[in-house]
């Protein structure tokens, strides 16, 4: 099996292809976790006038006490003029500092006599105090997000405090995930003795989903080479990714490699030097169409999927990063002399930040059932015996 | 200020209101991402039958070799009997296992001259390889899924693989995001010279929406309490809960603790020993609503937002797992003596899986361009002089 590619090459295979799915502009109110393709600058200086920090008084420093107050200026309106003299103006958070004023007292250091104001025994303030300076954040114009970032919480807020309610983002890929395996039935429908209920087009779709690739369209194609040709050509016509599972082995009926050759989809690789999911095959069709035959064993398919086609599909968005972090072993795990191991674990950190992993291995890769415990997987490359407890591997979350 | 309330009894008061927003049941295709409410047993033995798991034939352990193909065992269709002799099937990965048969040998391993099969020189076959054994993974009934975790994909995969095409999750509360500022111009308009864009809202939206929480309506109210009462109202009567920002400090027009208390929404507390976002304020409606009161400040809001409000929604669909965990500092830090210190910070893992935070201090709680460079913030315990580098703190996510 040394002949067989490595994960590694296996990978730059991919990501040779990931290319970019283009940009498109969406609505400030739909782009919560999509990718940002434009730089923002600054739309004005921040904040863009002298900004009241406190509730208080505004007032001239070294003014004479007690100050009276010529009324208020609100939020949300245009700068007053202090008059002159031992006068002051109330002031709200957020609001205009009055021209001629440099200093702000708040609420609970004043003590007020009508529209007299003094300050509390023994309250000094310091010349210029709770005043947020125009431009003190950025002048006009400073860089403030840059392409190939996810729109968090506060790259909304930047978005929307600087003008934009529209923005450039990636372009989400359109995805058919698709199954193939005539013993597979529906979760809806009855189950014989010899079918099992399909599962991993579901494994994808949670995988993707939490990855913001919501463009997704689910098919289910025969073990018949002309039935199945029919129904991929039908999804490549629809999709910029396909992800497909099962068919890609060896055996009469696993009609995919066949399938997608007569399609046009060039083959990349078949096999990679891995376990589970030792037979994926990776090709792209006629028109840049990027095509991957994962395995059908359930474990296979989502270890593959998590591994391969999000990082694939992440980069194709301008993003390098992932669920992906090194983490130590809790146990030891066993190595496998050719081939790189996939390990299910259950991944936190302990009380000093150490990311750590506790291994579960499945006993086989058609078990399922027990993989919902973990929370991805590691990557141990291939080895003799044991990798002991404490080993620092890279972990890759579903 | 060290009569405030401090962070851990203000977090447990607000989490004493968790309760929970109740049950659904979605499709399972809605499901990526939900809580799930009930547990999930194993709707047959896993796998279902003797599965064959490897493409190849099927035989007798011990049989005469070459071995007579007596034609192929698909895989969903129901299991043939393997004939008399030196006798095999051809057999796909998933079959079944023809009964009689207890071998499987793979296609690689296979000379085929006709329908007569033998083995490749040398190739001894272990007796019962290559069978994924009936209810090996787990016997049906075994609970396989359990109440109050997220939908991901290998648990999405279980729900499929189990007849589930329905099931039970937490319900996703409804949400109303309520600013207030007479000062504040939405990101579509014209903004003027003593104006500011609101963006407290979209913080807010990006943080929910990452957790899952869809089910917002924005609004705003102005600074005038007759007004806010009736917008006030109006929310209440739509939402399980209200996050407000701005109003809730000292000033004449803060109007949102009197406007909250008018309509009956008992305080519960306000104001806490932190710094951003010591006027946070925090109450209960006349109909269980949870209300939360933020400060205006972009910073103190987003902060407050993660801090309280999240922990508090994610506790009420059942979860007690967010974005949080120990990381240790690669910077000192300036502790407050009286407040605990929220701290903006880039985090990441270095090669060995240590979680590091870089700090990106904030000149102040108005300035949130350069939140948008940050992934969370460190909470620091109130205390004198500097928190060294490698300073051990809990770190919560955007």
């Amino acid at each position: 099996m040394s002949d067989l590619l490595s994960v590694t090459r296996a990978m730059e295979l991919v990501l040779g292809y990931a290319g970019t799915f283009g940009t498109e502009t969406v609505d400030l109110e739909m782009a919560a976790g999509r990718v940002l393709q434009q730089t923002i600058r600054a739309e004005r200086a921040q904040p863009p006038y002298d900004r009241v920090m406190m509730d208080g008084i505004a007032f001239r420093y070294g003014s004479d006490l007690p100050l009276l107050s010529h009324g208020t200026q609100r939020a949300g309106a245009p700068g007053q003029a202090l008059p002159e003299g031992a006068a002051c103006l109330d002031v709200m958070t957020g609001a205009v500092l009055p021209e001629g004023a440099d200093t702000v007292v708040p609420v609970e250091r004043l003590v007020r006599d009508g529209r007299m104001v003094r300050f509390e025994d023994g309250y000094e303030p310091r010349q210029g105090q709770f005043i947020h300076r125009r431009g003190s954040d950025c002048a006009a114009g400073t860089e403030l997000l840059s392409g190939g970032r996810r729109l968090d919480g506060p790259a909304l807020a930047v978005l929307a405090g600087n003008g934009h309610a529209q923005v450039s983002v990636s372009r989400i890929p359109s995805i058919g995930i698709v199954a193939t395996g005539d013993e597979l039935v529906d979760v809806g429908g009855p189950v014989r003795d010899w079918e099992i209920r399909r599962s991993n087009e579901y494994a994808l779709t949670g995988a993707l989903l939490s990855r913001g690739f919501n463009c997704i369209e689910r098919s289910v194609v025969p073990d018949d080479l002309p039935l199945m040709m029919a129904a991929l050509r039908e999804q490549l016509s629809r999709h910029d990714v396909l992800i497909l599972s099962g068919g890609v082995s060896m055996g009469a009926f696993d009609h995919v490699p066949r399938a997608l050759s007569k399609l046009g989809v060039e083959r990349v690789f078949h096999k990679v030097a891995q376990r589970p999911g030792k037979p994926l095959w990776f090709g792209v069709g006629p028109e840049g169409q990027r095509v991957f035959g994962l395995p059908g064993n359930p474990v296979s398919a989502t270890t593959c999927g998590v591994r391969y086609v999000m990082p694939m599909l992440l980069a194709g968005q301008g993003l390098c990063r992932g669920k992906t972090h090194a983490v130590r072993l809790k146990a030891e795990a066993e190595l496998i002399p050719t081939l790189t191991r996939f390990l299910p674990v259950r991944v936190g950190h302990d009380e000093t930040g150490q990311a750590v992993a506790i291994p579960y291995p499945m006993p086989t890769s058609g078990d399922f059932s027990f993989l919902a415990a973990t929370d991805g997987f590691v990557e141990l490359p291939r080895g003799e015996g044991m990798a002991p407890r404490g080993t620092v591997a890279l972990f890759h979350g579903w």
